[in-house]
């Protein structure tokens, strides 16, 4: 007498992924429920088990679904927005500000939904999230039958769903309890990265996690900038430091870890934290190569996630799993490291491990749920199959196989795809959506895009100037004539100070667009010493308003500190044009006959131009400016230099002649 | 009034690929014969053209078809067979062996069209061949209705298809001169690589080349290894030796060059070279990274290719390119360099200037022959699809296209597949043939790899020994008053060597299989120097025969020099378990009562195991056997150690143990 099971599966090459890494060809599994009750050789298996729905897989590969251990799923919706960009440009040109515009619960809905509909397609049944208004990313998921771990992010800035960290963190909390016990979703708390949260926000988020027993996940060591901050902040690494702050007391997921050594594998062993691995992102975004094969070795469990799909750009695991191989291989240069099985395994059992769901899915053994996939390996990439080795088998999936050859695919007992067909998801619809929002991005992007101006204003921090100004520059022969003079009676000193100047002036094809100064000042003090460096943005408009008795009324437009390196800028405006010119500056605020002038000597040294003599003023009306043209031809003969040649360009107009 | 062409192709997103990347959004492509005669903006092009054939694109990206700029077509039905292995294992231990025992025209022909099949199916229309009976695979290539570059291999080692390079050399000539002109073949000629063939032959291939005005295809730096080589034997890197040899005046091209610095860049610029960067190989076989941006840099014309499947293992065109872009990222620490249009190029327009038929394919322009794709990017892992920079095509096609979006492809205006369905092959029966070989090979490496026996006979070079020994060991507690001993007159000194060895023995689970023992043999002069080494690999039986009088009588079976190194064998033969021996052995060769005998003393130094005097001599029969041992015992005796411990294990089985 056969015992009556819900779905069998027969003829397939059987794939467990167990301890053992058991293979069975002809192979076959049976289901009760959303739970595996057995798994073996074909004819042993149809003898004691029978059911109303015996799929015959044909000979198609039968394994575990695959675990994608580190994503962002709602950025399905920015895939291919801006690439090619180094992470800060990427990051704080682009993906923040389209997030602070756009980002909701029904952005992230059916960005939830669409990378389940591709992640179902690849073959993935778990993925680990983390992201923003998480409650809506669990509920897409659970509608779309996928298991999940669903991250609500906290962070020291203000976030799309949360004005601070405190809302955050309340959120997680009512999140957490909300979902908790659900039977595909396992609700975790994220605090984004060591950089973007605070030792408070890190102790609060290992607290709650400890309190419901769940994971907390995290961005860690992704950069080998990030690791030199934090050395040079905190005197010690990232682990270490996240370490103190108790997070080792939650069940830690940690992403990345590119840049982590020895010691640090060996605190995240000993906290039992699992490794997710994203070999494509760390490619892309060239974060460097992550010690995968040291890791295994110390014992860690090493998942593979895809991370989100606008640093990737898809979500597809196979793509992953190969790479995860490769990229161990290239960088140890050891061919023999991370083989296919591995490989495998990292994103089925191990990942499940991983995501400290070990006991629930990622491998086909009895008593876990029912997460498995059916995967074509006739087509003819995947041709021929050898046998003479299990490792044959591993290898073929790996090395050859697509996530397109995935056919079919259940999760807790449920089918999500059959024969290339999804069951939950109308996936017709969501790509019309996802268009629609599409074209509201692009146009979002484009209005920014449009000047150099926008673009600055997007970036945010930005000031308006509108100034007018009075202005005249000329030659100067003898400049230590000049600064004699500056002491003459009628010239009252405020102020002096004296500069070092790096500029670089970016310029572009549209003149119209005005010219982008990025400047570097180094106040220098009397023992020659640089006190202090501030930068400086500074949109320069090319037009002039007009010149009045060899003094020029210019108007500058918009300054902005610049909180980024010039190479940010430099990537970000892609200008047409760079000239970088470098001086001394001795600046002097003045009072000549009531009325404020700035005076500054400059000696362009780098090119070598000689030295100038600049007078400002700043002006409101033509009356004005008619009135202080005069005075500075007055201060001009005063500091004896009336006759001196008039310049009546800019440095960088002169060098870009 | 419109004018007719053949095919009009409307509705589509049109990459050009050309000189200045036009892009036309809805574009239209119009045909005559084989040639491209309008490309454009479709409002224009409807209303110059018309055709029989009108081809609504439904919005699907329309691209010049791949080049795959270096791979080995039949080795499609090598995939998949070894893994995971050092390229000399892979290579020596597993491709050269089955390429010797099955290669053939047969094979060559159907791994041709499975090839085809397969990058027909990813949209690759134009591939770089090097192979053996070349006419063969150019046969298949024609009637599958592919472009391709067919280079007829040469080397210094007796090929498949010639017993040796003269032989091949004629071949080539014969099959450049009966395929010159063909309209989707270019002949070309391939010497394997520098180190696998002879200045001789480099200068052959060269005039052959050069007479014919044809390609030569080459393999050039793949390894470090390679290079240091060349360094060593001509005390230079591998360009500049190929260049003395006038490689270069003919029209080269040379794949993968991952190690070579910036002058060979410019030698290789200088003689207008195409590079074929691998980059699947390189990861996969941990060859390094090739200097991809630097090489773009110097102007080189850098093409991409999937190289043979055995080390991919595929022939998908959309992968490589991915990792073109990704590899070169991160290598070069920028993720800025090779952004997707830079990857898409090298596999379309300067791929096929890499292969020197830059005139011919690789863009849609008008004048080129009609080797273009259609691409599908609605689906879900494409989506969504942004407009606002023209990047954002390629960055849609190479991070997140996959091969299997290639609906349609035309070569040289003919149809190879409409709506994934291929028009001039029998996939199903190739497949099955493929199937039908892959069980040949299977088995024939099932009954290689029955043994280590039968694993060290399949590397050649080794020959069997079937000696009977009589020999006994004995623990020494006094080395000096042994050798002073030596000088007995009965004793009759032949000869006289002082070696320092080194053994590693490789065991293995089913001790049956004997142990193997990796020696290297360090002959030590008078002087205390090593004067010469050899190394040599001895399969020892695990069985003895029995024991007379304390007398062993073994029995050593197989005898190989060791070419490779030890790593290479233990990565070759995989033992369970591996014990290192080094010592010191004074061996004398001498003759007592007109017997010969060999007389070992050996101090075991590592492990630290004391000293041990063995004595041996050949034997044939039992009797034999009976009369030595008894001749054996008054040696001992002679030697003052007639009543030494007797050893009767070898140092391995007391480590072992």
């Amino acid at each position: 007498m056969t015992q009556k099971v819900d779905t069998l599966f027969t003829n397939a090459i059987v794939l467990t992924m167990d301890g053992k890494l058991n293979q069975y060809d002809p192979g076959a599994v049976a289901i009760k429920g959303d739970m595996i009750v057995a798994v073996g050789a074909q004819e042993k298996i149809v003898q004691e088990y029978s059911a109303d729905e015996v799929i015959d897989c044909d000979g198609k590969v039968l394994m575990p679904g695959l675990v994608n251990a580190h994503t962002h799923v709602p950025m399905t919706l920015l895939r291919g927005l801006a690439d090619d960009l180094r992470l800060d440009v990427w990051l704080m040109g682009y993906m923040l500000p389209v997030e602070r515009e756009f980002v909701s619960p029904e952005f992230v809905r059916l960005g939830t939904l669409l990378a389940c509909a591709e992640q179902i397609r690849s073959g993935v049944t778990t993925f680990n999230d983390m992201y923003f208004f998480e409650d809506d990313i669990a509920q897409a998921t659970a509608d779309a039958g996928m298991r999940a771990v669903c991250g609500q992010s906290v962070m020291k800035y203000p976030a799309p769903d949360a004005p601070s960290f405190e809302v955050s963190l309340a959120m997680a909390r009512a999140f957490i309890k909300k979902w908790k016990g659900h039977p595909l979703i396992v609700p975790a708390v994220a605090p984004h990265a060591p950089y973007s949260t605070t030792p408070e926000i890190l102790r609060s988020c290992a607290e709650l996690a400890k309190e419901f027993d769940v994971p907390l996940h995290i961005h860690i060591s992704e950069t080998a900038f990030e690791v030199e901050n934090m050395r040079n902040e905190q005197g010690m690494p990232v682990v270490p430091y996240v370490k103190k702050q108790g997070l080792f007391e939650a069940k830690v997921i940690a992403a990345h870890c590119v840049h982590i050594d020895i010691g640090e594998m060996r605190t995240l062993k000993h906290a039992n934290a699992g490794i997710s691995h994203n070999p494509s992102s760390n490619l892309k975004l060239a974060s460097g190569f992550a010690p995968v094969q040291k890791m295994l070795d110390v014992g860690l469990n090493v998942g593979i996630g895809t991370d989100g799909p606008a640093s990737n750009n898809d979500l597809d695991m196979f793509e992953e799993v190969r790479l995860a191989s490769f990229v161990a291989k290239a960088s140890s240069n050891d061919p023999t490291v991370v083989p296919a099985a591995t490989a495998l395994l990292m994103a089925t059992r191990m990942g499940a491990q991983a995501l400290h769901m070990g006991d629930i899915t990622g491998s086909l053994e009895v008593g876990k749920r029912a997460d498995l996939i059916l995967v074509d390996t006739s087509s003819v990439h995947s041709s021929p199959r050898f046998h003479r080795d299990p490792h044959n088998a591993y290898a073929q999936l790996v090395f050859s196989s697509k996530s397109t050859d995935v056919t079919d695919v259940m999760v807790n007992g449920k089918w999500l795809m059959r024969d290339h067909n999804l069951l939950t998801l109308n996936e017709k619809e969501l790509l019309i959506q996802a268009r629609e929002l599409a074209q509201k991005i692009d146009a979002f992007l484009i209005t920014r895009e449009q000047s150099v101006l926008s673009k600055l204003i997007a970036l945010g921090g930005s000031m308006e100037q509108e100034s007018f100004e009075v202005q005249i520059k000329v030659k100067v022969a003898n400049p230590d004539a000049l600064i004699e003079s500056m002491t003459r009676p009628e010239i009252e000193i405020n102020a002096y100070k004296h500069y070092h100047q790096y500029d670089e002036y970016y310029m572009f094809e549209d003149l119209s667009q005005g010219r982008l100064r990025f400047r570097e000042d180094n106040l220098i003090n009397t023992k020659g010493e640089s006190e202090s460096v501030r930068s400086r943005l500074t949109l320069l408009g090319q037009k002039r308003e007009g010149e009045i008795q060899d003094v020029l009324l210019s108007r500058s437009r918009f300054l902005a500190p610049a909180v980024h390196t010039s190479r940010f800028y430099r990537e970000y405006f892609k200008p047409a044009k760079e000239i970088s010119v470098e001086k001394d500056r001795l600046r002097w605020h003045i009072q000549y006959r009531e009325i404020d002038f700035f005076i500054n000597l400059d000696h362009v040294k780098q090119p070598e131009m000689g030295s100038f003599l600049e007078i400002k003023s700043r002006t409101w009306s033509r009356k004005d400016a008619d009135h202080k043209a005069q005075l500075v031809n007055e201060l001009l003969d005063l500091l004896g230099v009336g006759s001196a040649e008039i310049v009546t360009q800019d440095y960088i107009e002169i060098l870009a002649a």
